[in-house]
């Protein structure tokens, strides 16, 4: 676990990788693809899917880590832990600093609109804009076994070179979505809000042998937002679509007009 | 499963109550206790802790929902998966319409401040509140295997019968954390802002008996926001903290800035 420190070699900047589909996950090997020569790349990553783990942490049991060598010339570790505890892991006991950017992905499907909440890929991220790294996460449109990446590699190859150009503010935390396309029909990337849009969740009811019930889910996709600066907008138009991301939840509207209408009680 | 449709009894609100500490807890008997007599209530619950939890959803597994009888005249159900799935479960195979309000907790130890994202109690009350389902989520700083839920037991009811006593914004959310304390000793609730506050992680790295690493998460809570309209200034002060909480997460500053320094681009 020798990585060497800021400065040891001119500054080269550490790029933390994670993902939550997994160290042996096609996305990640591609986004390790992506900024190579870009910095130290250390890759941190679950050691099985994680998809939908939302920002879960593991704190009722321990966690392993093993070295793992997937990446050419690249340190690699897989974790028993979530997407998070990835992170966490890292920079406590892997890097021992924090590095200077941590990027997740690329993930296999999309993480748009509220998606963003219960996206493993981005909690990852989210988790380290939180320690004050600059982070950002990316997703395919792409459900396929064997997507192709290449306009992926490229838009997030673009994107963490202007990352690490200049200082970043505080919290620096981006979502990036790339539609499913031949590079060459992309417009470029646009910067957008998240959109109102979600899945109408069904649940599939099914019996077991005994003639108990299960219930898978399931759901459609609804947009339920209609303006055009929204990554759904975007995605559907043909843009890669990236979303600055906060993670004060507080609703500023709601604050005040609750400070207003219930003031202080017993 | 026989949930009467609103307006079948002159309007009486449905409450839909959950948790993330498992339907056997006892903060979600005090929460149900709480709110007894303002509404039918209907209890549906993860079957075992899920501290911890996040905003995760379960999709590579089906679903069970058993109906327990934990509640006096109060129809209760256990489910095999995460607060999330349970406020979905509810919504779609148990009462087949939105519930008028969701209530989540009440959890045994905090959720303020940055663990609003990792808290599986505001996870459920944020999933309701996406589906346009008023909710709120309440929390006791006292992590004690037989808390005293006075006093969250009062601000509970109080906070609810607000809610129900008028129309709501949509997607209305609120956070609630109550101090570990006598009643009489409180001050009050305050509406606050979500501190920057967080733990900051350590591991404790062990050895197993076959000499092989493993790590166990713990932290120091450390605060890093100074000013007096936070949620962990109300607690440290004797109030009972109440944020309103949103889900969108775009960071509108940053995408303004980025607009201008971006642009868009190949």
């Amino acid at each position: 676990m020798a990585i060497k420190k800021k400065g040891s070699k001119k500054e080269e900047p550490i790029i933390l990788v994670t993902n939550d589909d997994g160290v042996a996950a096609l996305g990640i090997r591609n986004l390790v693809e992506a900024v190579r020569g870009l910095g130290k790349i250390v890759v941190v990553a679950p050691d099985k899917p994680q998809s939908g783990m939302g920002h879960a942490i593991t704190i009722g049991h321990p966690l392993r880590l093993y070295e793992v060598e997937l990446f050419e010339g690249i340190k690699a570790y897989s974790c028993s832990g979530t997407p998070v505890d990835c992170v966490k892991l890292a920079v406590d006991k892997i890097l021992h600093r924090k590095p200077d950017i941590c990027i997740s992905g690329i993930n296999h499907g999309s993480n748009h609109s509220i998606n963003v909440i219960y996206s493993g890929t981005m909690s990852a991220a989210m988790e380290a804009a939180i320690e004050s790294i600059p982070a950002v996460g990316f997703s395919l449109m792409d459900y396929s076994a064997e997507p192709d990446f290449k306009a992926s590699r490229h838009y997030a190859r673009l994107i963490v070179e202007k990352m690490l150009r200049k200082k970043l503010p505080q919290h620096f935390l981006l979502n990036v979505n790339i539609p499913k396309a031949d590079i060459t029909q992309l417009k470029g990337y646009r910067i957008c809000k998240q959109a109102y849009a979600k899945y109408q969740e069904k649940f599939i009811e099914r019996k077991d042998p005994h003639g108990r019930s299960y219930y898978w889910l399931t759901g459609e996709f609804v947009n339920f937002d209609r303006s055009k600066d929204t990554d759904v907008w975007a995605l559907a138009n043909g843009y890669v679509s990236v979303v600055p991301v906060e993670f004060d939840l507080t609703d500023y509207g709601l604050k005040q007009k609750l400070e207003k209408d219930w003031g202080e009680s017993k």
